[in-house]
């Protein structure tokens, strides 16, 4: 988790390997993939593909959600929500090496992931957004509470992009992690390279 | 497989618990938690919950679809759809001693599972079934095929009820799987009871 500043969330596109691999070549070194649609036989096939591309780049790859997925292609870990197992349970399946993060909406959900053991954790949505459709923003408060609190590697995540970053840095954020900053950017390795900029100022 | 001739498949159910505890006092030895819905917390919380139950009543007990949930809870196995996580992926996750099935469809289907190292497939849909929406019946012609060819244990499975059994019987089959016939039953115990005495004829 230290080496990473900029963390990029996977949708659904068409073109998945050639955007996370554009991002890669801007220097990204984290990457998730989060896909809560397609059949596991494929979604097996990508989550493989994506991370021998992501060792390839010498980036850290974890999986949404699914342990078995993680375990079967070699991940590095799994990105859980607050509905999904508990922390103690993928620790049991990965190991003491698997990291595992925890999204957090709230202090209480942030103490608790914490003492559950998450290596790291989300905190957002910051900005509403539509991976998280009908989801209340927690806004730049909690940015604040986190600056101010969070004892692991946390992430700010929702509807962070170039424009409003400065706002997220500005509240405390080190780290951001990001969907749409980078899957629908025209030239993804740019989008990288202008988020790593803004995040090293 | 080779004590279970009756394989309960669920559906979600208020009563899950109870239905299933039901359907075990009748001489039900073969459960599959299937849960397309819940949320995996949850899912995770149910898993735990039936599989102390059936393997109380010396039943065992598989998941549908989820390695890590099968792992998680101690299961004796997992149920793989068509679209799943390929035989060969489970099974290096679930070790030598997990029993690992296929639904099949068409004879196709049946020589890959069985090549691939199913310990046991379903055959089906015999009857259209709400279960599978959209899916044509297999029907009975498959069952027959499966009498002849099939060189794993393999269950008849798809709206399969006390009414239509002997027919299914009568084509070949020896085990068969059902949802509603136990879970929408008015009495669980009696309605495998009852499932199984028509077996045994």
């Amino acid at each position: 988790m230290q080496r990473g500043r900029l963390y990029l969330v996977t949708s659904p596109s068409e073109r998945l390997l050639e955007t996370v691999e554009a991002a890669l070549q801007g220097g990204l070194t984290l990457v998730q993939y989060r896909d809560k649609d397609t059949e596991d036989g494929q979604r097996w096939e990508r989550a493989a593909q994506l991370c021998q591309l992501c060792h390839h780049y010498n980036a850290l790859f974890l999986v949404n959600d699914r342990v078995d997925l993680a375990l079967a292609v070699g991940a590095d870990g799994v990105h859980l929500g607050q509905q999904d197992l508990p922390i103690a349970v993928a620790r049991r399946l990965l190991g003491p090496q698997g990291l595992i993060g925890r999204s957090t909406t709230n202090p209480e959900e942030m103490s608790r992931a914490i003492a559950e053991g998450a290596d790291y954790i989300g905190v957002g949505p910051v900005y509403a957004t539509p991976t998280k459709a009908g989801k209340l923003a927690a806004g730049l408060e909690y940015v604040r509470y986190a600056a101010q609190q969070a004892t692991v590697p946390w992430f700010a995540i929702g509807g962070i992009d170039t424009e409003n970053l400065p706002q997220v840095l500005e509240a405390g954020a080190k780290r951001v992690a990001v969907v749409r900053a980078i899957m629908q950017a025209e030239h993804p390795t740019q989008a990288v390279q202008h988020l790593l900029r803004l995040l090293d100022q």
